[in-house]
């Protein structure tokens, strides 16, 4: 097998898309993580991605195919390595997953850039910085630095709005049930992009959700712990 | 099998909690709501519920055991039927069901209730009323027509939160594949809620959650249709 997967990195390849984390998280849990080449694209180099027809990673290429978009790229891989552990559990199971990654877009991500975008100029190649602050600024309306200000407010925020996480994890050490799946990824991607860009505490210590993401954290032998970030 | 289940009651017997209706879908589902005995109870009829050790509807007895919360009664009908079509699709699906649950209670129960909590009075019996208004106006923290005073505007806001329901059903029917499950019927409930209530529009028809409502409109023969409600 040759799969190859396109994902975003900053500086000294440190790798912070959560949509990224997703597809890792999912290579991982297909026993492929290890095998897959990685193509790390600088938001300067998005060129790279033009063959996949969009400008967003990730993408996976495995063989002849090329998926986009981390979403696709899980039911791909459930649909090529059927005898793998299943990511999204089956017809189902796959809508409550589409769900649960669309909550995470949509009323995570967010909170959790409003409590770290100012700090990603820090960890990203000089090269990229005029960009990505444009890019952001121009889409919040705002400086990075007004977008973060009331970052202790949004926090509180980001309590409330973990509720059902919480609520699921009362009663199971993950979302999947006793071993993670695909939304236990998909959240985690949130706060593998808030470690690899920032020093800002996004859970306290006594919050169930905060025990779930140590265990995530030691999952594939600690895979996503040894990835360089900051302390959580 | 002798299945009993208390739900709440309003004038002539309407039933209108979507706890309940999590309950109704979730026995139908499992092949058993024909043959359930429903007992109504009304706010004022609370004790009726005194031998469950706690005051909240719904309630299953079935034989000997009494269970009481939709998300229980849910657990406990596929571990206690587990020939029937399964409602949360087994451990690996189960937190991610949960999750979703948890997701109506916390984000969409809110915004219902400031869209429909006036119009309850008017379907509840009169001995009811002065506990409704009094619970739910200290519960607010303002009168019922205060809490829905901006009625159009949470609307809005419904809309947006329904996102995650609403990619999950581009790809699909159900939540649950190309049928429903449990967390149809979560979300479902909030909606059985409203239309037993309130004569207010939830849904703009060219939503597509519209159109997925209809559908859950007519499971089991049309059994929720069937049931006293506001056209929506």
């Amino acid at each position: 097998m040759a799969i190859t997967l396109y994902d975003l990195s900053g500086l000294n390849g440190r790798r912070f898309s959560p949509f990224g984390w997703r597809a890792r998280m999912s290579l991982a849990h297909k026993g492929l993580e290890a095998d897959t080449t990685v193509e790390l694209v600088r938001f300067s180099d998005k060129h790279k991605l033009a063959f996949s027809g969009q400008n967003l990673v990730p993408v996976l290429v495995d063989g002849e195919k090329t998926v986009s978009d981390s979403w696709e790229i899980a039911r791909y891989l459930d649909e090529a390595y059927p005898s793998a552990p299943s990511l999204l559990g089956g017809e189902a199971s796959e809508g409550v997953a589409r769900m649960a990654a669309a909550y995470v877009d949509s009323q995570l991500h967010p909170l959790v850039a409003r409590c770290v975008v100012a700090d990603i100029p820090n960890i990203i190649h000089e090269d990229d910085q005029a960009y990505f602050r444009e890019s952001r600024e121009k889409r919040f309306g705002m400086t990075l630095e007004e977008i973060v200000a009331n970052r202790d407010e949004t926090k509180e925020q980001l309590k409330t709005t973990l509720y059902p996480v919480r609520a699921a994890l009362r009663e199971r050490d993950y979302l999947g049930g006793s071993t993670p799946g695909y939304a236990d990824y998909a959240v985690f991607g949130a706060f593998m992009w808030a470690r690899g860009v920032s020093g800002f505490k996004m859970l306290e210590q006594d919050d169930p959700v905060f025990a779930w993401r140590e265990r995530m954290l030691d999952q594939f032998n600690g895979m996503p712990r040894r990835e360089p970030g900051f302390p959580v």
